[in-house]
């Protein structure tokens, strides 16, 4: 029997309510596996909540404990009763730095039976390789003379060849073994320092694989294609900041939020990986009960595959693609969508 | 008789083909309005070609003589075969930096007869007004151990709350004008530093707009918006990177960046403005005679409007949307489409 220990962590709003049902079904699918795989988990506790009432975000000690785990389940955190970037910084980013989650892997593809806001969606399948652990994402920079009419702020993106090219050579083994086609996004005709090194690391690591057809576009220009040909990609890599902006806009173009997946990985085997929906705890519909658990269902079988359980993973995901398949326009409370894609897997 | 100097710099690939276009619906507009206008123009060679005879982009000289005139009318610049970032630096950030266009305004407007990849466009009209002259378009920053596996490339974004508030009032100001909806789009859970000054400058300024409704939205949020309810904004106020990538998204959406007119202001009135199609010069159908000179042309129309041609502008435009709405699939040249533009004005 092999034990996998996952830290669950539910958060806030639609979190808690999602996360059940995504370990619901990634239970269901390792009994139907038959393989001898045991899951033991953790809940930790990290939320506004928890915030409200011990000021505390995610300890130093609690940090060290995730590390003890061998994958990280996490729902969403965010609550407008917290000042902005508190719980972010404090919990998120917290992980994504501490644990060296270099490759945010964020898959676009489009289902049948999902709606696509666009005319002629045509077929998208694609995934977004998105650096996880620098850019402007390190919290570098501050502020002088803050708060009065001669305050300049500054907000310092750092990226290091180091970072860069353990995330690029990601996205090429990526690309090798799906279409051979690889699309770097920056915008180096204005962020020269950052944008070249990009460039200089993209340039490095291509010839290993001959086989991969590379193009680079600008980000603005990304978005446009994002909505007139997104069947183009294969696979996109690019840094923190323009990957947050475009896998949320893929997201919207494949059929919403409640659908996209995505994982936090640790490439170097040095820390757990990281695997979570990427819609947030979405306060607005929180507490009703009919968030739409699928991302959390599919990340469960991202987490899976990143565990070796390829036939689990396989499993959640037929079951997911068939449940949207037939899926129409009823209206189904979170816990039926988690029940009727266990019920797929028997 | 009115005297208005335009200094004109076509620059390269399609901008040399879609000026001569706006400037000749522009005459013709100010023909048919009757006013005691004359035009004066003055050619400006800022180009790929002049870059590779002398390695000149935009000399101080050539800076300091477009001051003396009253609009700076841009088609494009950029060529594959200058270093990324030569050219753009050089000459396009050169002219915002150096001649203070604080505001970079750029309208999305679904027009009748106009083709988008939504589904369900609906009605669309906002406009978006980006910072100019800060954020993460200053060139600061630099790379340490360059081409070595220890390179570390920064890139700081500085803000300014003298330049923020003078956007934000600008935004402001259109928004009381127009519907009373501002929605300001940062990135302020993550980017804190300069987040939440641009957060402390919306507050601040927001009481002298009692009408005007403010709501805030995270930037990769805005591009789900921008897909799936476009018609919710009518005025967008971001930083210049994120109004960078949002008006290229805005313009796919509302039927491409053939239609997408921009204007780069000047609000203190101590030099010229600059009006530019957003699309680039497109080096991929550059040549043939058959890129869109509709941008350009609605560009003069910001033009006019700002020299105070309110009549002229409003001339163009009808033109324009009359054009549009009639336009169906046939394939015009570019001249074709500015003829067909002129001749609705008479
Ligand atoms: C909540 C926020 C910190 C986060 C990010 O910006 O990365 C989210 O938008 C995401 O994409 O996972
Ligand atoms: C060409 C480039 C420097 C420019 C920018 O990034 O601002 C362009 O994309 C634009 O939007 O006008």
């Amino acid at each position: 029997m092999t034990t996998f220990r996952i830290a669950v962590m539910p958060g806030d709003g639609i979190g808690t309510e999602v996360i059940p049902e995504g370990l619901k079904v990634l239970q269901r699918a390792i009994d139907a596996s038959g393989e001898p795989v045991e899951l033991v988990t953790t809940t930790f506790e990290a939320s506004a909540k928890r915030w409200h009432e011990t000021g505390e975000t995610l300890t130093d000690a609690e940090l060290a404990d995730l590390r003890t785990h061998d994958a990280i389940y996490f729902g969403a955190c965010g609550d407008p009763s917290v000042p902005s970037g508190v719980l972010e910084r404090g919990i998120i980013l917290k992980m994504r730095f501490g644990l060296e989650h270099a490759v945010n892997m964020r898959p676009s593809k489009f289902f049948a039976g999902a709606t696509s806001p666009l005319a002629d969606p045509g077929e998208i399948d694609f995934i977004v390789v998105r650096e996880g652990t620098e850019g402007s994402y390190t919290g570098q920079g501050g502020s002088l003379r803050t708060d009065t009419p001669h305050e300049v702020a500054t907000e310092v993106s750092v990226n290091t060849w180091y970072g860069i090219e353990r995330t690029v050579r990601f996205a090429f083994e990526k690309a090798q073994a799906r279409r051979q086609k690889l699309t770097y996004v920056h915008k180096h005709n204005v962020m020269v320092h950052a944008g070249h090194l990009w460039r200089r690391v993209v340039e490095h690591v291509a010839p290993e694989f001959p086989d991969v057809a590379v193009n680079y576009e600008h980000t603005d220009a990304c978005t446009i294609y994002m909505v007139t040909d997104p069947g183009r990609y294969d696979v996109i890599v690019t840094d923190n900041l323009f990957g947050d902006i475009l896998t949320d806009l893929a997201a919207a173009v494949t059929g919403g939020i409640g659908l996209a997946a995505s994982a936090n990985l640790n490439v170097d085997g040095t820390a757990p990986s990281l695997f979570e929906p990427i819609h947030g705890s979405a306060p607005d519909i929180a507490g009703q009960g009919i968030a739409d658990p699928t991302a959390t269902i599919l990340s469960a079988a991202l987490m899976a595959e990143s565990l070796g359980l390829d036939v689990v993973a396989k499993t959640i995901q037929t079951a997911v693609e068939a449940d949207l398949a037939e899926r129409g326009d009823a209206e189904r409370s979170t816990a039926e969508v988690g029940d009727a894609i266990a019920a797929r897997i028997g």
